[in-house]
Parts: structure tokens; sequence; C-alpha cells
């Protein structure tokens, strides 16, 4: 499995909007295990993302994905800066399970 | 809901160890919603855990159940030294589902 933490900081006042975009394709997206999408509770700009995916290769693919391309087209432009980016190897838990 | 990423670093050759660990109960901690636990892929002993809770006060009762407070005095042992500590807030996602 492929994991990835990630955190970004949204254009002031745009976080609700970046947090929307993050949340579309999650149940269509190939090899998407699991996803949470939250905010940073201490900055109002704050977004975190922890995803789990089955593999690196099916990740990557993904971003070529014609809706995940819109949703970053219509997302970047929201982004400050982007932050932490750490690949892991997820081992298991609860709530990993295959979204399409 | 409640958030939490946080990694720690294993003593040597103790990260397996510790995964499994990490890995029990998790299917019957009232409240969890999410909880992936990943390997580092750059570094032998590094382990993350990536969790989503429905609050804050239920993440606290948790820490006091018999099954995890065993859990917890069996792991420390095991653990040269804590990592990253970043409450989150989540606001959705794909693979967040009631455990218990």
């Amino acid at each position: 499995m492929y994991g990835l933490i990630g955190s970004a900081r949204a254009r002031t006042g745009r976080r609700d909007e970046t947090v929307a975009i993050l949340l579309e394709n999650m149940d269509s997206t190939p090899g998407r295990l699991s996803d949470v999408v939250a905010e940073g509770p201490g900055n109002p700009d704050v977004v975190w993302i922890t995803e789990g995916r089955d593999s690196a290769g099916r990740y990557r693919a993904s971003l070529a994905l014609p809706a995940v391309r819109g949703a970053i087209a219509r997302g970047k432009p929201l982004i400050a800066a982007f932050g932490q980016h750490t690949e892991t190897r997820p081992v298991g838990g609860h709530g990993l399970a295959p979204a399409a």
C-alpha cells in the first residue's frame, strides 16, 4: 500500500472551497482505500490530507484522470503554499476499503 | 470530528512488534472512524499513525479502556522517541466508518 500525509495553506478565506474540491471524487478514484480531509484547528487556512492507496502506481495514475486533473486545476489557485509531504507505507488499520 | 497525525521511532528492530500492538483493538474502540498504521519507507524504525475519531472526548476516553491501556503499557517500552503529534479536525473523506 501507498500512503501520503500532506498539508497545505489555502489563500485567506479560501479553505472551505479547497476542502470542497478535495472531497470530490472520493468514492470514484480507483485504488483509493482511505482518504481523510481535515482542517488544522490552530490556523483558519491549513488543510491536512491523509491518503491510503493500494499502490504508488495507482496513486500516480489517478492524477491523470480527467476528474482529478480538473479538480487539481480548480484547486491549485486556491493554495498559498504546500506544507508537509510525507510518503508512507500503510500496513493496516480501520477504514481501509476500496473506493472504486 | 477529531484527528491525530503522529509518528514514532521504534527501538531498533522493534517496529514490527510496535505495529502489531497498534493494530490491536482496531474494530472495537468506540468512536474510531479511521485509523491507518504505516511504516516510514525511508527509515526501518519509523511508524506513522493517522487517526480519525468522532470526538476528542471519545478519543481521550478510549485511552482509559483496559484493552487500550494494556496495549500502551506493552508498546511504550518499544518506542525510542515520539515524533510528530498534530491534532486536526477531519471534515470528510473516504473510509470514515464507525468501528464500534
